[in-house]
């Protein structure tokens, strides 16, 4: 029995104990010793994703590592959601830095694992996705996490970045910015338990996915759908592009932080233009942006808020439009090519 | 459009050119801005896996990131091989080391990851196992490779470490230490390119999976099966353990590198005493362990070299007989409970 063999079955009763699971629906080989197998239902397609989170990168050690375990699992389960996904499990890639091969268990470096993957355990039972296996290596310098997750969604009914089309409207769940908002104010040395922040704060530490409402989306009809990870002024262009479309945004109907937070993090700037800015630029935000017919939107029953229009025009080109345009335009005249 | 959105295609462009497919049976989307897609077939179980490459760890930059990127993509396939699985599709996330994050084109760095997608894209054409998809992130000091791979094996019939019984024989297929004696031959200085030390340099920097043999053995029935990728001295106990079972090795038997190249790399010892070390120590050997009913075994047409036999004891527990034991034991005495 090697050092990592033992270490293995402790991480995992972590997971388990923040409520994670190691089993689910069709699974018939789940963590430990094995790789997982799985029973796929008759009659679902499979969506698969992987995303990486990196100490220092994309979370602080000095935020506690619960919080960046359950970061990087929501990020990865967000994937699913833009994909009108349920989740099937998850596989979750370890790098523990240590200064030479093997890992091995004790000390500080067995109970920052463990807490680390209590937050992978919080943030997976959020999702109600099981864990079912990884792996564990040997990192000279930093830890970091690489999900990969496995979603099942009814045959032909994948939520893609394609499908939008001139005339359809374009919508995001939640808010936007809250999460680069937290970030601005605890990189600004903020207290992380002010109560004025505490929503953009949470954004960025606890951040939900929003799978119900995909899978929502995906049993209304096939708007082109993806989430918000890169922040909308990144991912808007994406989903045009994929569609062959252009979108016009109406930046101020962005659903952004309050003033009051947009105040905070950007005082030299009319809080209504921070807001704004905030919400345009975001980044981490793992909402869902959606363009589908009215209709459609709709009858989905999910709370949308809508921010603009697809239109015909050069492919992934975004127009800013509003009283507010200005304020953003500057960040976002980088692909802005119709303008 | 961002610098990662272009480089992706670039990348993905020098996997198809080293051979790598980009789709595949069941794959109704691949690589690029999307997720990957799959619709499994009826009738078949998934299998699911996940390894690491990291740099100065797993492979050096000096010996070429081709082989680099070569070795990641068939040491993650050496996973599948193990379950007797066909490859379905693989996921590769890349850690880029750059000092901020996002990624861009350009430079010494494009070129880099143009030479490892070579290599992924070679490793991968040779285990027939199409990309699907994958993530780029910004690492501050090492690049690493996350693979994520996923099979599929008709239903049940999923190769796992649990099933040997006393009486089966314990199987190998190729040799064993050949990995490990070229990384010694590397680290001591020896010149890449030396033909005494072909065999062993190629097995460390060019590594081939299992996957014919694995699919056969798996047709024939249902033996105890794992891949060797950390050494026979720790994969065998974890065989064992999963079974509930003991076994014997017979350690003269074992298939270790020639005399001639053992003796080059360990001077020190009498050359079979080297060669017996290097098979039992092993390492990235990537070859299959099977223990199963000697008839089955034959039935597979599997071409395997019979190294011991499963006996009722404690389980996980191995004891080594043979001439040579006694120079292996000090190594394996570490787990060996029951001798």
């Amino acid at each position: 029995v090697t050092d990592e063999d033992e270490l293995v079955p402790r991480l995992l009763a972590a997971v388990r104990a923040a409520g994670g699971a190691t089993t689910g629906q069709g699974v018939l080989v789940g963590p430990g010793d094995e790789k997982a197998v799985l029973r796929p239902a008759p009659d679902e397609d499979l969506v698969w994703t992987v995303d990486d989170h990196v100490e220092g990168v994309h979370f602080r050690a000095a935020w506690g590592l619960a919080a960046g375990g359950r970061k990087a699992a929501v990020a990865a389960l967000s994937d699913l959601a833009g994909l009108g996904a349920r989740p099937l499990g998850a596989l979750l890639a370890l790098h523990v830095p240590r200064g030479r091969r093997g890992v091995e268990a004790g000390g500080v470096d067995e109970a920052a694992l463990l807490e680390l993957c209590r937050g992978v355990g919080e943030g997976l039972a959020a999702c109600g996705c099981p864990l079912l296996g990884g792996n564990l290596t040997a990192h000279p310098e930093r830890l970091a996490l690489s999900t990969s997750a496995l979603g099942a969604v009814p045959r032909g009914r994948a939520l893609l970045r394609a499908g939008a089309r001139p005339g359809d409207l374009v919508a995001v769940t939640g808010a936007l910015g809250l999460a680069r908002a937290g970030l601005a104010w605890l990189e600004g040395g903020g207290a992380p338990d002010d109560p004025r922040v505490r929503e953009a704060v949470g954004a960025l530490l606890a951040p939900r996915a929003r799978l119900a409402e995909g899978r929502a989306l995906a049993a209304a009809g096939q708007p082109a759908c993806m989430d918000v990870s890169d922040g909308l002024r990144r991912d808007l262009p994406r989903l045009a592009r994929a569609s062959g479309v252009a979108v016009v945004v109406d930046v101020d109907a962005l659903p952004g932080p309050s003033p009051s937070i947009a105040a905070l993090v950007e005082p030299g700037r009319p809080p209504a233009e921070a807001a704004a800015r905030l919400a345009w630029l975001g980044g981490e935000d793992y909402e869902l942006l959606v363009a589908g017919p009215a209709d459609l939107l709709a009858a989905s029953g999910v709370a949308l808020r809508t921010i603009g229009r697809v239109v015909a025009g050069p492919p992934g080109t975004v127009r800013l439009e509003g009283a507010l345009a200005a304020a953003v335009g500057d960040a976002g005249s980088g692909f802005d090519h119709f303008a």
